[in-house]
């Protein structure tokens, strides 16, 4: 029976991948493998070390097949496996954890409970943000009814976010390299920003990261956005020209930005981002835990075993 | 043609009003009212002073209609109107806007951003909050995702907020008077808290602001539920005995609260909510912002000179 090892990093139902002819057996993906486990032919991995990846590239000669649990498997993808072993991402696991980072990111900003929380840690009552308030003033961005969001990459994941941003009264558009109404929403290709980008009060990031992503928010861009539009990326931070954003939050040129990824993580100590003002840090916090991942290995398991084409395959 | 009296507290659409046989004319209500205006039969009130309804109690002698903006216009109730004066309220315009903010508290403290903010402000990176997490672990509050969500009062508000919940992956329950089943959800009466309360994740309080409400959440209750359950409250700040919510906060025998609305307000400076650990300041500002408003009172302006029930009548 083949040998299929999985991560003990994360907290799998082992019960649920029962039933084929193959032998499940946990690994540890901070430490080198064990001698028995070298003849494994099927690797699941998720957050293993570097170290851990390579030993498994030298030593695991009978691997076939790799099911990374990661949307982006970086990290196996230079680990120097050979290229005959068929590897699969995790893509989808994350759509659900990451969509919803995105709408708590986007209702921090609108509800200014980052500000709250700047005067309740000085004791102090942020007045100005409770009590009678005007109803969607113009030129501020204070509740996702009828505001109008811009998704800038949109697949599962927006496709996830997007009927929850409807349902609470927005108004959702999306670019994309391939125009087209996807799930009754209108997707613009990116020759539309201009156009786009001037009617938006909170954009959307969530770009891969890659060459053509690179600083795809520029200083030129961010000059098209509205003073109160808010920019929340949960992409990768590759994407945004960090120094231009810095710069026209400190001139008031855009209302916030809130961002969970960065050129570099984590953000270095002296990043002027830390105290520019409207932004706001999380850690890279939006996905990271990959959910229903058992039906995904067992849907690719017993897809292998039977001779057919994959999921996810890269 | 009687005289319809708005105040110019908030910007309403009054092109929308037209068309009744009826002047429609602004005023501050802040100041004492014009000598001119004091024959006015209808009156819409939002966030007046206690001076001015009390002028209008005085000296509008022809009043017969009071529209309030406000679900609980208590103001107007005592400002001394004569008891023949039909008052209706303003229940119903902010059931949008207090759900949102309820749902952005619920994420604010799921995905743990009041605690980013605070590591931020220091210009340190919460590397515990980010990266390869266990998804929905057992004993904390991390997602909405199959989440056991609780909420007691169930009027208008919750079921606005429900169906949101539910797209997010909860699972919601409703506490109310009248047990029942009301939009799909299982309403239960207050009886079987403690039957409830061990199995909440969340608990969003809703409730009214009235003697039998108050310390609806004592002690005893609170003991009930889960070390990592968290508290939302949106209702009245009498609701929640705040010593025995500060004592268990920091016991640790709740996982947070985050709080709308206060016993006193604004936060008295003393008060020991405002360091209590995982304990959220949020200064009033769910509601405040009347939505279409304009609507409610064309419909009520309209029965009245039809000689109809008027909507919201006290």
């Amino acid at each position: 029976m083949p040998k299929l090892l999985y991560p003990t990093t994360l907290k799998l139902d082992i019960k649920s991948l029962e039933g084929y002819s193959v032998e499940l057996k946990p690994y540890d993906g901070k430490s080198p493998f064990a001698d028995e486990d070298t003849d494994a032919e099927f690797l699941v991995t998720w957050s293993n070390t570097p170290d851990n990846l390579k030993d498994a590239s030298k030593r695991l000669k009978k691997l076939r097949w790799i099911q990374s649990l990661a949307a982006g498997p970086n990290d196996v993808l230079s680990a120097g496996f050979d290229s005959s072993i068929i590897v699969t991402t995790g893509s989808g696991l994350h759509d659900h954890t990451v969509a919803e980072h995105a709408l708590g990111m986007l209702l921090n900003s609108a509800r200014r409970f980052y500000e709250m929380r700047d005067y309740q840690l000085q004791g102090k009552w942020p007045g100005h943000l409770g009590g009678p308030q005007p109803d969607r003033p113009a030129g501020a961005f204070t509740t996702l009814r009828d505001a109008n969001i811009l998704i800038w990459g949109f697949g599962n994941i927006a496709k996830k976010l997007t009927p929850w941003l409807t349902a609470l009264g927005a108004t959702v558009r999306g670019v994309a390299r391939h125009a087209g109404v996807r799930n009754g929403i209108e997707v613009y290709s990116e020759d539309k920003l201009p156009e786009l980008l001037p009617k938006t009060d909170a954009l959307v990031m969530i770009l891969p990261g890659s060459e053509s992503t690179h600083h795809a928010l520029n200083a030129e861009r961010l000059k098209l956005l509205p003073k109160h539009a808010w920019i929340v990326n949960v992409g990768r931070g590759t994407s945004v020209d960090e120094d231009a954003l810095t710069a026209a939050l400190e001139k008031g040129e855009i209302g916030g930005a809130s961002l969970d990824v960065f050129e570099k993580e984590p953000l270095p100590e002296g990043s002027s981002l830390w105290k520019a003002p409207n932004l706001v840090v999380s850690p890279h916090a939006a996905g990271g835990r990959p959910q229903d991942a058992e039906a995904l290995i067992a849907y690719n398991l017993r897809r292998l075993l039977a001779g057919q084409e994959l999921k996810n395959v890269i």
